[in-house]
């Protein structure tokens, strides 16, 4: 148990966290904080911290521990607000999707006494805000951590056993690869749906209403990814730049040789690419991810 | 109820059908032909016919419905094997997942009398074989039936009560806006996805076996999509090339739009991009289609 716990930012991954953080005891207090005061009532109602405020930096004063739960592009001015006020030696971790430019944006900002751990729990769901969280979000949920080489043993086992408390199973990896790894995962697929969706989205109305009707062949599966939050996407393909360009280069070699298959009538080719994906498939199934 | 049905191609699709044909009735006699031999004993062991063959031809013989459950390119050679022998008067339809081109390649291989119901039941999973059929697959699923000027309204009657006796919800459209409205909500998401999954796969090994555990971040959607029957989505694409090329064009796009945005970091445009289709996935949930 961690004495005390700030969480800054209370959407769906803070909120989460929150409610795991009160349901398993894993702190003696729970400090709440977001800018947003419409958040702050909610979050209130909700009860799921023990104290709550949109005074972000009087939140971190006392704190053992400091969790970012705010969009990746936020990590940076929030960090500059509340840095002067962290305690001697706390813990500084955060929940973003992508992990160097996170550690670039904070890193000269805070004390070399202040305990950085980069987290990212891979979980989520479309939807956001406060009210969308629920303690069982980060149950056999991987999350990563990306200590710098400077952080010492004894935070990254703080950090490790939080998400553990949480249900998650932990994994240490270097920041760049994480970036490289999400990347292929989950940005590149992100951006493809936001496409397609958008690219139904221009249609003509009547082809929209029907390509709504008839969504469930395959195209509805895609609006579930894009109905992700705008800012949070915004902000991982902004600080995941080189990684999602230099994947999104590959995807779009891949899709114009399709393409040109087709053009061309090249039932062997087509054959070949789609047999070979299935074994992925297998080994996802295989390795009880599906 | 219908005296004879015979149903040529005993895949996901022939064997799902023929098991709601036994199951509520909807045959006097169900002939299952496959000219894969071990198809045929496979649908002999289930038990889900009445008369199992290779014979295509003679299987045809005293049918008043013939159900092509064939790849859409398979459709032509079918057809051409078993038109002299259709009894006259019968009724001829498919469930394949492109219509223009399957009307084009069969209609002129067929004498005046025959009915031809052009049908696609949308509906399906990853899995193919007859052991992968189940009765419960069409069941509030839609069925699209894209007659010609020339088939009767009884022609019509009969295949809608066929679908609607395996609790489907037919409705009646023009094959070629079928073929726009599948392209954009089945076809192109269906060649994204195989295009996405090929791209990991290509990938260098360290890094695919870490996709393959960090699938459930967006990654994992697409596999399932992707281990869809080879065979039978290059006959898709061969055969709906104009309509799939035409919205792949758009998609590329959007796409190329989007990544320029990225690379000038342009945050305004990615937020505006993304917040758009939600409205998309909102619709689809006020329609019950999620």
């Amino acid at each position: 148990m961690i004495e005390k716990i700030t969480i800054i930012g209370m959407g769906l991954i803070g909120s989460s966290l929150a409610r795991n953080i009160k349901q398993h005891k894993l702190a003696g207090t729970l400090i709440a904080a977001d800018r947003d005061e419409a958040v702050c009532e909610k979050v209130a109602e909700l009860g799921i911290a023990d104290i709550v405020t949109d005074d972000l930096a009087r939140s971190v004063e006392e704190a053992d521990m400091v969790i970012l739960c705010v969009p990746v592009g936020a990590m940076r001015p929030v960090v500059e607000l509340i840095a002067p006020h962290l305690k001697d030696g706390a813990i500084l971790t955060d929940t973003g999707s992508v992990k160097e430019s996170v550690i670039k944006a904070i890193k000269p900002l805070c004390r070399s006494d202040i305990e950085i751990v980069p987290a990212h729990p891979i979980a989520g769901t479309e939807f956001s805000g406060p009210e969308s969280g629920f303690a069982e979000l980060f149950d056999g949920r991987w999350c990563i951590l990306t200590p710098l080489p400077e952080t010492s043993i004894r935070a990254v086992e703080k950090v490790t056993q939080l998400w553990e408390g949480c249900g998650s199973i932990v994994e240490i990896m270097d920041a760049k690869h994480h970036d490289l790894v999400l990347g292929v995962t989950s940005h590149l697929p992100h951006l493809i749906a936001y496409t397609i969706v958008g690219t139904a989205n221009d249609l003509e109305d009547d082809i929209k209403s029907e390509v709504v009707k008839y969504s469930a062949s395959g195209f509805r599966d895609f609006t579930r990814i894009a109905a992700s939050d705008p800012t949070m996407w915004r902000d991982v393909f902004l600080h995941n730049k080189d990684a999602v360009l230099e994947i999104l280069q590959r995807f779009t070699e891949d899709l114009t040789a399709l393409q040109r298959a087709i053009r061309k009538e090249d039932g062997d080719y087509l054959y070949q690419r789609f047999d070979e994906t299935r074994a992925i498939r297998q080994e996802i199934i295989d390795q009880g991810q599906d």
